[in-house]
């Protein structure tokens, strides 16, 4: 156990040096695939487990090949790096038992952060020399000890294989900020088969030592890029020839902001950043926008949007302009099984590490994409919930001090094998 | 000539004390009709002068029918009355000298406004007993005037029939006001042959014995009335399933406002009314706002209009509702001949009762619609003006207190004659 | 029993035929404090149990006056009338056993709403002939019969004086609709010694023959009239001289829609109607809107007034005009006291008119202004609720249609005498 | 002559290859400083002859020293550069001829634009290898050969000394565009003592070989740098912590572009950028606007302005965020003296360079800052006018292609040298 420890806490330090935002995690995966690929497990990557139609907010075609580049040169494994060269970065490991039974999935994600880590002195992996090698990226939401958790899952089920039954599926999706990878897995029917489903996250909020089975508090989400495109003119000379996108923009701002609330429950909105025109004396033909809605069920984030649809374009109707809306990220919301949870339950309350488990947590909170994956799996009539490891946090996600306590990767890893155990034993 | 201001003074009165407001100017019309006939003019009225598609914000059926059983009891001419028994006021009175010559027209408006007239001691009309009967509406632009004018050119003409070569038509328009008459009478082909047209006006700010025979500086202009209707909720229990009208109007509002200036000339954008919703805790299901553009020109009053109702339609796609946008009212801009206004200029300058006489005034000011007879007859070669009569007023135009000096008439009258003469010698 | 059921439908019958909005409950308190007197309770009346300072949303004088004519010639008591002829129209009435023990109040509001009422066939109140004789107004949402059921408490309270021990204390509060009128009665101090409150409800989606013992779910809310007033000027002739109080209103109308949403609960914000203008062409110098706000706790609509009061105020400094916030509603929000719910839950269960009692129901639903009484009660160590009496209703509150089973009447005010004597013995 | 045109033709490409932007005159100021100091120019330059506080929009002291550097490499004049290396780089050099007579200022300005120079083998400058040599930055608007035509009247001047009286000021001016310099030289009394000045400027729509005397027809106008700045928060988990400036800003932008028309004359507004937010999910905090306003006088300008400062400020309260207005450029309207420019057009009208010269322009078009000077001389009592050389251009003003005629630089010298000896004969 000490030995998988270290290499827990091994990984996760590399991992966390060499940071890789949404549809980039090249090097991650060829370490990932290379690992998985060694210990025995069935490999799918790429575009095998990703539906090309269905990612969003994926990168420019020469920032990919931009990363690709950068990855080869910062470690990435040549041999298992291929799959993962346009951006399709997941993967899905099948160990097939042999024997008769459920097939179980885990999702980790693994993507980072557009953050610039702190070097202060009192930063832990500044201290260690584990920060990140990449100015300007940060593994700051723990999604480096996510991946790192899932090879140590890995180990446990091949180590102790001989107990096992069923399928077992291990998914790496990339992505998870912006809620923009699952999706695409999820449509390339990565899950159409799965009886249970965990995905699990560290932290957000959940003491050191404490634990809940079921997350059911997401929020669904869009994350929307919307312009606007007019036509420019001299303010002065001839303001009546412009087609005027700041005010486009400015009109549905407002618009947008006033989206009635939901009397089925909480909605948000928010115009988060505006960047409009090209002179001051130039009527503006051209604004953009990054908006985010949210619903506490899919149907309230779906009516949102629907105005956000009709706001954007009656606003370009009213200045005469052109208008676009592209959807870069979106998740679901969704209700845990609470008998999958409860075998989490019981296998933390079990556990020595876990001094409080909790069966459900349904305070409305941030937005997943995994709930892809779970609406999908209960779909088919399969269980599905999303767990939550404790940590004691430095400072809280997304913040360039992030930083978690690394004896909570063991404990996390032995809880999920035993939910395994417990699961094909029913 | 005594006799004649006596009587411009009596009908002037007469015509003040029953104001009628745009397409109910029943009584009015069977008066003039009555006395024209009398004279030998040859009268066309009611539809045969006014096309009824053309007719813009005119009142309801009720409405007209309420007004015609009012008009009945107060005076207006039994045998006169039919023809404008369901709004179309409006009267084309011929005179035929049978010689060759040109056809000259001349238009007086006859309409009255929804103003409650003063009843102050000193108010000329109240001192004098003439002051309106009907409470709510006054002649506070001195319509009641220019119609006794036109009956006094009226009797100058037939006295003098023996002098006279060509044509003349006498116009009395309905509903100037608002600018809502004048195209449905253009619109019925009244002007079509017509060489010579002079528009005429009392007051606007020129002063006392003082004649202005051009007066170019009309704004084009439209009055719309534009309505939304979306879907009513209540506010507290389901909000999501409103429709909301006032926001629509709302955001309408400040984008109508913000329609960019024209380099080619002034314009004008007024939402001067706005009613919305039904009750406090109610999402609004209707709101109606009463608009007003002008433009320096006819083309730059068609595009703040064009703005309008991309602006109009587009706010109503933004919050899901339907809209209507009615013209209600409208005039165009126009340049006067000044060959024939220079005609009207030396009868002015003939005439012992003006001091000073100025052949143009280009400067921009209100709205006439005027300006459909003016573009019309110039359109077909002819030559048209609008010359402006100053008074001493008591007060503004559309003031409660508004009231001209009678010494006005005899003059007016005597310089258009003159100047009807002076044409048919060219 | 039989004999009080019949004065129970008798009384409400009464009521229902001359009813009386916020503020003018004249006939209706005179009739309810004859009776009272005759019972022989302790009547405290008019400005002596409201605090003038505190009536939100009272009539004018003008209409105040008018309706305490109409009273005087509809069937007000004479010599019960005077109390309330300013339109200060509550009344406590008080029985003091003498003996040691409590302080019980029960809250019955008498306030009707300005609702045409329904002359359907289908009718029941305008089939059994004791509709509504006030064109415009009516009893529609059940007040009527929570004045009767005040008289029939009132009535056995009476007749079962011995039994009874400590202070019973009547609240007949004015003007509910609009949530107007508890917080003058509670300023006035009327609750300050009362150990245990209970204000009811009939109806409001309780199924008949079932109750509710405590109704948590109340929205806060704040019911504002806002004004604009600014400078009107000519929209064609000078419009830059006009302070145009309807664009500050359509600029405040978008931002108040926008009010943030708030992660602690339910939000709501509502401009239900907007007037402003004085004609077309006239750059608006009037505007007025009627707003409402709700949260889901007092503190959280105590955010979204805060945001209105900027945003009304920024609004008048963006556009140079004046502006004048006035509330004219206000209600909190409460959580019932379950120790007193639950006397009431036992006493419903031990109804044999009563099928199913709920404990607890804490749905976010409408707004009470019963909830100031309920505050300042739990504020001093006391215990309230607020208890719903289902119905089966001929159509919603605030219908045309409404209407109740009258056999509600005699087992609810069973239940409130059943819930006094049991508080007494505890 | 053609000697000086030689130089003329050689200032104007060195000037064009090394352009420098506002208040980056340095290189530029440096040489003219030389060339007017060997010539036998009096000297006054930088703070002294500029007010540092009425500077507008000036770059920051870091931008400054760095292009002290880069000027110190790249040909600025060592021993005429220290007065420049703060960013004031006006230069006054006045000529005094020891006779008794007038004093003349003739103002030239020296600065060029953000723009990328075209490499088009149909650009000139391209062609004949002295396009700019800094990317980016271009004379695009003919201000080198503005300095130059400066250098030339110099040169004439002191050749024809001994024919001259008076004095003889010439200004070199920075910053003109963005209508930032002049007000600060102005400021600085540089104009106090002047009894005739004239500015000048080439191209502007004036066809080649033409001429305008007086062109009245520049509108007010004031550039301001708005900013918002708020409270960021997480938009999904607390977003009513956040204070939004992004609302603010939009709220404005609606607000500022129905800023109402002026009775007294053209106006404009434009917000020509936007900038705000920090991202998808976060409250934005900051926003920060670029915007213009016009006038067709001084007073209708400050108009408008005053309307921006009111919304602003308003927008700022509603949304509870703070603002900073910053007035980073400015400049009035004016009247030519007509006496002063019928001078001009007599000496243009002699030219036999000169096929059509015109008294004076009014249409109403872009603006300057020259204004300040204009004003203050007549407000002294003496004469101002702004003069116009034709020229054909290659493409328009702020064109990547602009170009003018080189031949059009020796008629304009001799022009203005000859209104100077026909001033001083006065």
């Amino acid at each position: 156990m000490q030995q998988l420890e270290d290499k827990l806490i091994q990984w996760r330090r590399d991992f966390h040096q060499y940071p890789e935002t949404g549809f980039m995690e090249m090097r991650t995966a060829s370490i990932v695939a290379s690992i998985l690929d060694k210990l025995g497990f069935q490999l799918k990557m790429g575009k095998e487990v990703m539906s090309e139609a269905d990612c969003m907010g994926k990168p420019t075609e020469e920032e990919t090949k931009k990363h690709y580049q950068w990855a080869q040169k910062n470690g990435a494994i040549d041999d298992y790096l291929n799959p993962f060269s346009e951006g399709y970065t997941g993967i899905v490991a099948t160990l097939d038992t042999g024997k008769k039974g459920p097939i179980i999935a885990y999702r980790f994600d693994m993507d980072a952060l557009d953050i610039l880590e702190s070097d202060s002195n009192e930063h832990f992996p500044h201290n260690e020399g584990f920060s990140s090698k990449v100015h300007g990226k940060m593994h700051a939401c723990g999604h480096d000890s996510h991946t790192s958790m899932g090879l140590g899952l890995a180990t446990l089920l091949i180590e102790n294989k001989e107990e096992l039954k069923g399928k077992i599926k291990l998914i790496f999706q990339p992505a998870e900020e912006g809620t923009r990878g699952a999706k695409a897995m999820a449509a390339a029917n990565i899950v159409e088969d799965v009886d249970y489903f965990i995905a699990t996250h560290i932290g957000v909020g959940v003491p050191h030592k404490q634990f809940v089975a079921a997350n059911s508090g997401f929020l669904a989400t869009s994350k929307l890029d919307i312009t606007y495109d007019g036509t420019a003119a001299h303010a002065g000379g001839s303001p009546e020839q412009g087609k005027n996108a700041l005010l486009a923009a400015a009109a549905s701002v407002l618009s947008l902001h006033g989206i009635s609330r939901h009397s089925g429950g909480t909605t948000r909105i928010n115009v988060g950043q505006l960047e409009a025109g090209a002179g001051r004396n130039i009527i503006a033909n051209h604004a953009s926008m990054k908006v985010e809605t949210r619903g506490e069920t899919s149907e309230i984030n779906d009516y949102v949007k629907e105005q956000v649809t009709s706001i954007v374009s009656g606003a370009a109707t009213m200045y005469q302009v052109k208008y676009k809306i592209e959807t870069v990220g979106e998740a679901l919301s969704c209700k845990c099984s609470l008998d999958l949870a409860g075998i989490l339950h019981k296998c933390a309350e079990a556990s020595p590490d876990i001094e409080i488990s909790q069966l459900e947590d349904n305070t409305p909170g941030g937005s997943e994409d995994a709930t892809y994956f779970m609406n999908e799996v209960q779909k088919n009539g399969g269980k599905a919930t999303y767990c939550v490891f404790g940590t004691e946090l430095a400072a809280g996600h997304h913040n360039e001090k992030f930083d978690i306590k690394e004896d909570t990767l063991i404990p996390a890893v032995n809880i999920l094998f035993q939910s395994a155990k417990v699961i094909m034993e029913q």
